[in-house]
């Protein structure tokens, strides 16, 4: 079995998963689509992701088969159920909604709104795109910050990393990129420390990836 | 056990959840959050979903505990969890991720451009909302017609209603509300038309609740 992940070092949702695969001790091909350079354009990459969008994750099957994976969330649920040995949902089944909950308000709650397609039409409409990603990284950070206090020990849920913690250090690595307020979410920024603490979560980290730009 | 679901008529988020719940033969309680009138900024509200967006599920158990369930997509992997007599999910694990997948490229790729608090703000940037929530429901489509026509049967994964029919389903009515080309994607058409033959379908329809507006 072999496992390719096409991605782009500082793509947030590339991020998580690769946060999904290091944490899982998994091995796999990294393939850079640079999304800077349009290559999530380009026809073969299309197939593979008609969104154009990175991370798509392929496996290689045993048997030869190829299955194509798309969209951040969906990966790490995959990944979950067939590598469980090291888990990224809690096992109560509230909790693990929790934990989903969490990792949504992220991927559909703050990230398509601070995307590159997004934050390029907010250019041609002349608007101040600071202001645009700022607002909508605050709001979401903010309900992030209200829902995890209710469920946080040392991570967003409980003591044990789940896919929220996977979603929240990304968010927030974007957040300080356009200069958003972090330093308010104290809980937040205590959990993203112990999860920096991590092998996976280092390994992971977009300046460690073949094609950082530093 | 009671379920109480918060919610509003035409939100397309709150309507794949009425699928779920409706589908899976679940009873429950409508509360209605009018987010129109903005009844999702009431701090009653605020406390049950600090992302002051709909729908909230909250679940009493028999114990007398209450469970508080956000974000749409959560909430229907819990209910597949928990009442799995009807199954919203494919058993095999590929065909799952397909399922999520296609859900996700309208929970995250679609819907957060196209929902009342973005929609308001590119109002305010003074630009015409028809042309951006049409570029991005255009757009989106087509990637979610191009995933489905790789797994879809009678529905989109295979001959069984999966969550990826569930928001499907409440995108193309998004879609004809604002205005976007939906008549190409004949393949969603015919699994519309077929998703709509079902009886939790029908119960879902916006025009069939409680708080609709005619």
């Amino acid at each position: 079995m072999k496992i390719v992940l096409h991605n782009y070092w500082r793509s947030s949702a590339s991020h998580r998963v690769r946060i999904a695969l290091h944490h899982k001790q998994l091995a796999f091909e990294y393939v850079v689509i640079n999304i800077l350079k349009r290559d999530q354009f380009a026809d073969a990459y299309r197939e593979k992701n008609p969104m154009q969008q990175v991370p798509t994750l392929q496996i290689t099957e045993e048997d030869g088969a190829v299955h194509t994976l798309r969209q951040s969330l969906p990966i790490m649920e995959f990944l979950d159920e067939r590598f469980p040995a090291i888990p990224l949902m809690p096992k109560d089944p509230y909790k693990r909604a929790a934990a989903r909950a969490l990792a949504e308000t992220i991927n559909s709650g703050i990230q398509p709104l601070q995307n590159l397609t997004v934050t390029n039409q907010i250019k041609t409409l002349g608007a101040d795109v600071t202001v645009w990603t700022k607002g909508f990284i605050e709001t979401g950070l903010g309900a992030f910050a209200a829902a995890a206090a209710e469920t946080a020990g040392k991570f967003c849920v409980g003591d044990e990393v789940s896919i929220a913690d996977c979603c929240l250090v990304p968010q927030l690595a974007s957040a300080r990129r356009f200069g958003a307020d972090v330093a308010r979410h104290e809980q937040l920024l205590r959990i993203e420390e112990r999860c920096l603490a991590l092998p996976g979560f280092k390994n992971a980290a977009p300046d460690q990836q073949p094609d950082a730009v530093k």
